[in-house]
């Protein structure tokens, strides 16, 4: 593997994939497409429906692969992760075998934002060269879906995860955050007064919900739609801004 | 106006666009594009060039229209960017005349990253139905070019600007900041030691110029290159990303 192409394809509507990403897909001698089991099948063919949509060249080839499961009972997180991530690697190296120069992975959202693929790539037996492809984020697509900007003028914002947010509340020195990911709805563990919400699931997706307002009235609306959402589609991806009023 | 499209374009490389934005462009019945005068004449041309690239449908119409400028003279700073926003609506909506139902503006970037497009439609006189289209940011550009995560692990990170960082210094609750609307190298106003930074100019652009280092060597070379780089061009765009070591 002399060179490797992570694409970010944005987070779920194949209209948000550049003209950039859809180029260097027909470009690359080999895609890896993981597969991560029945609970995430429907990612799994988001990334064939864009494949199917994108690539034309008849040239490149597609390999499925498995990707290894993190063992959760190692008691030590970080050590943990870092065998997952050295399995991952070289679950890549087996799959893309000796044959292909040139290699690609889609990455959901954008490979520079809350996503291991460039620690993974670091670690492969010979680092190959990398070439990033932007995409769209979550955090724009809430924002588009939103209509709302995510700073106001000239003010800075934070982008933060529902663990920090639990941990250590509403961020200092800016008055919006970004939270990612969240499975526990962390916004439960401020106060609400004075703050407003803007959230969303499944963005750019078919079934896409979106909800805002003060933070007291469309909290417990928001527990209550995703965990009725996570029961019906058996996963989730969600995302929220919080802002300060006033 | 019964519609207006806020279609974010990227940083400059037209490859950037996504078929969504492409799509969009093509089903605006008119697209207002802004004449911003001779100093920014590269970045007009870039809308043209986009346009030539992807606008296909012969019935969408063009109307270039010119940017006023703001009174720099008005005391009251705020004052002034209200006033400003307001003759921009007014602008838009004398461009788009009385035969247009759906209007499209292309954003650099993305619209809800430091820009006023929706808070000056906001100010229309009858306020249209916004759709937003997101882009790249020039903060994925920046992490793509350097092939460099924005966050640790789980950890949080600040976008802010440089008069925050000038005034404040190295923003508070998290290890790494992204800073935007910077025309003073504000990063020189912190003490450098233990910090890194990664800079682009022109991201995406044939004149693409990346640098990175310890603040404290590759600092001065910044300066140095960034003004060449504005004395040759007439104008500059540029990001970094800093963060602590270790």
């Amino acid at each position: 593997m002399r060179e490797l192409f992570l694409i970010g394809i944005g987070t779920g509507n194949p209209d948000h994939l550049t003209a950039q990403a859809a180029e260097t897909i027909n470009r690359a001698e080999l895609i890896l497409l993981p597969r991560k089991g029945p609970d995430k099948e429907d990612l799994a063919d988001l990334r064939r429906q864009i494949l199917a949509a994108v690539l034309t060249n008849p040239a490149v080839r597609v390999v499925e692969f498995d990707l290894p499961v993190r063992d959760a009972a190692n008691p030590d997180y970080r050590a943990g992760v870092d065998d997952w991530h050295d399995a991952i690697a070289l679950a890549w190296a087996r799959a893309a075998g000796d044959g292909a120069g040139t290699v690609a992975l889609l990455v959901w959202g954008d490979p520079s934002l809350y996503d291991s693929t460039l620690r993974i790539a670091a670690r492969l037996p010979a680092p190959p060269r990398l070439t990033v492809v932007p995409g769209i984020t979550a955090i724009q697509a809430l924002a588009a879906a939103h209509a709302i900007p995510l700073n106001r003028i000239g003010a800075p914002f934070m982008i933060t995860t529902g663990r920090r947010l639990r941990d250590e509340g509403f961020p200092p020195g800016c008055d919006t955050c970004v939270v990612m990911l969240d499975g526990e709805c962390s916004f439960q563990s401020l106060p609400p007064e004075g703050l407003s919400i803007w959230w969303g699931a499944y963005l750019g997706m078919a079934a896409q919900i979106l909800d805002h307002g003060p933070l007291a009235e469309a909290g417990a609306r928001i527990i209550r739609a995703r965990a009725a959402a996570r029961a019906e589609h058996g996963w989730i991806m969600d995302i929220y801004l919080l802002r300060r009023d006033g």
